[in-house]
């Protein structure tokens, strides 16, 4: 059915990882794009670069695209070079998706060096590999902490980049790094940068089929994953919501814009194929001043529906039937009390509108955690 | 006189270049710090460092302090390792200051990942050696472009870092990570970083000896050492100023705050001696809220006497008897009209007052290029 070889070669950083994987995996299924995973198995199993495969097979038949994966460490260069050189005798890798990132807001306070090592040392690496390479085109896991406390809501692209977190601070670097790269058009390099930064609000779920999800090392760090071990009976600890007092909230509880993983991830095609589209055609890029931008573009990826965290908790016990108890506590510190996306602008230019609801999330989250127990761990 | 071994051995990264030269050797002249100089030779020679030793042993005697230089790029960490290793046996490094860095403003928007690479990689870089071997003592030289184009003149610390290029971006981010890893204390590291970033004006002139000055290679990027390189004959090329209807001005032109390098130099070590400071005593940290900046401070380094374009080769002329030729063009992208600090915070805190004016700037700087028409090269 598929023919490899007409496929354009994408490296994927992080591929292993929650989002990583499902970006693999819709890469996969869109018959479009090779994926080429690298992880250094940080917070992740390589087992999910296998269940990716399975899951095209089942979709596509025998055939399908496969896909392939190295372990190499962003911080090492030479690593990252000699993946770009293994495929460039053979027409060469075309694109990457950059997920591979230290990605928890409270431990980026306490490691922060380690955090700009990996998150923008790593990508400034990545970058020159790519150089190097002659691999222009760019597609960036940012996130919307990069808004801070932003001022609209439902915030769209053009609110300022303000975080508040060094993780937050981590991306925003990138993206201005990534800004004047592309402006620089090809004083540094034989081709332009073509770059996307996708700021991804609060992904959460599975793939329906239950072999892939989230599968964090250790203890959960986000609310949905944490619900779903609680009510496995894998995470004893008790539930904390931090804050009921935040204004506009329906419950005061913080709001966030939970959107499907599988349309989060269906998002980094869009935007691959959007920055394949020629030149010689209408493009994302076309309304761009070349000397103000380049090649640049940056796009909110979220649903534009807020839900607090008491509606999370409620739409998870209606899944899963757990009884889940709850305790409020004092805010944390850091936490914004709502960020909801204003998803137009990637509706119009990639055509992305994340459609699967929040029932679909919390089913798919508790499908994949009972199907898993344990994870992707041998004994699974 | 001095004994060596008493001394606080101080790295200094770029050492070599014009700033750094004169970082070592007011160093040497303090009798307090030792200088290790690596610099990478990109755009400096390592005959500064023996310039150094000369003027020290002119002023203090035959058993001055000297300088030690290591050639090392900040791009490769084990170059870097091995330095700070090779000291370790025998009492460590104390402290570092950080120059290297690329600096062309015009440039870094042509070539911004080198600049990253440099400035921001190069920077997490040295931290984490630092980090590893535990020395705990850094002066960041950062800029005052990253005020951008600031709201209020003279120009407070407290006014927000907006960069307008890719160069003061670079600097901008390098004290947000310092700001980040002072703020996470010790939960990253044996000892809490204690850092200070000087934002440095305009400096100009050369030690008055006529041994150590600016010797950039190739055509000189800013407008002193072009005056003084017409001058001498040595510089062909059109004076250009660049706009004349700056509001504020008093003629017009692009207004800066010029302050003389050995000032500049002379406040490197009292942010060394401020950071010295034992904990019990008061210190530049003792008002800081710990949990939000650590001990991390950042000063600006300028005089406070803004100086127009006009009135800057006005002062050359009457130091060097050559009759300049300009003419006015247009505005250049990305000037600034007005870049005058408010030097109150340094001078409070650090005892720090540029104290040279602006005629000793232009006599020294003449002093040093009539006795190096050609430089440091081998024929001077």
């Amino acid at each position: 059915m598929s023919n490899d070889t007409q496929l354009k070669r994408v490296l994927v950083t992080g591929g292993l990882g929650y989002i990583g994987s499902h970006v693999v995996l819709s890469l996969l299924l869109s018959q479009r794009y090779l994926p080429i995973v690298i992880d250094n198995c940080h917070n992740a199993f390589p087992e999910a670069v296998k269940r990716c495969a399975e899951i095209a097979r089942d979709e596509l038949g025998p055939n399908a695209p496969q896909p392939l994966f190295h372990r190499a460490d962003l911080r090492n260069a030479a690593e990252i070079d000699a993946v770009f050189e293994k495929y460039a005798a053979d027409g060469g890798i075309w694109g990457v998706v950059h997920l591979a990132a230290l990605k928890a807001v409270g431990e980026s306070g306490e490691l922060p060096l380690s955090y700009y090592r990996v998150n923008v040392a790593g990508t400034i690496s990545l970058l020159e590999s790519m150089q190097k390479n002659n691999v222009n085109n760019f597609v960036f896991s940012s996130s919307a902490t990069v808004y801070g406390t932003p001022e609209v809501i439902p915030i769209p692209e053009t609110s300022p980049l303000q975080p508040e977190s060094a993780y937050g601070r981590t991306k925003a670097m990138v993206e201005e790094i990534l800004h004047d790269v592309c402006r620089s058009g090809t004083l540094e390099r034989k081709s332009p940068l073509k770059a996307v930064s996708v700021r991804y609000f609060n992904p959460a779920g599975a793939h329906p089929s239950g072999k892939l999800g989230e599968e964090p090392r250790g203890k959960p760090g986000n609310l949905l994953p944490l619900l779903a071990q609680m009510a496995i009976g894998r995470e004893k600890s008790e539930l904390k919501v931090f804050g009921n007092d935040y204004p506009g909230s329906p419950d005061g509880t913080c709001v966030r814009d939970y959107l499907h993983i599988m349309d989060l991830a269906e998002g980094h095609v869009l935007a691959l194929d959007a920055i394949a589209v020629p030149e010689s055609q209408p493009n994302i890029f076309s309304n761009n001043d070349a000397r103000k931008d380049g090649f640049y573009r940056a796009f909110n990826l979220g649903r534009g529906k807020g839900q607090s965290v008491l509606m999370m908790i409620e739409a998870m016990r209606k899944a899963t039937g757990f009884n889940y108890q709850y305790e409020i506590v004092g805010r944390r510190i850091g936490d914004v009390p709502d960020l909801t996306a204003n998803p137009a602008l990637a509706e119009k230019e990639l055509g992305f509108l994340a459609k699967r609801d929040l029932d679909s999330m919390c089913r798919d989250l508790w499908n994949f955690q009972t199907k898993n127990p344990k994870g992707y761990e041998p004994s699974a």
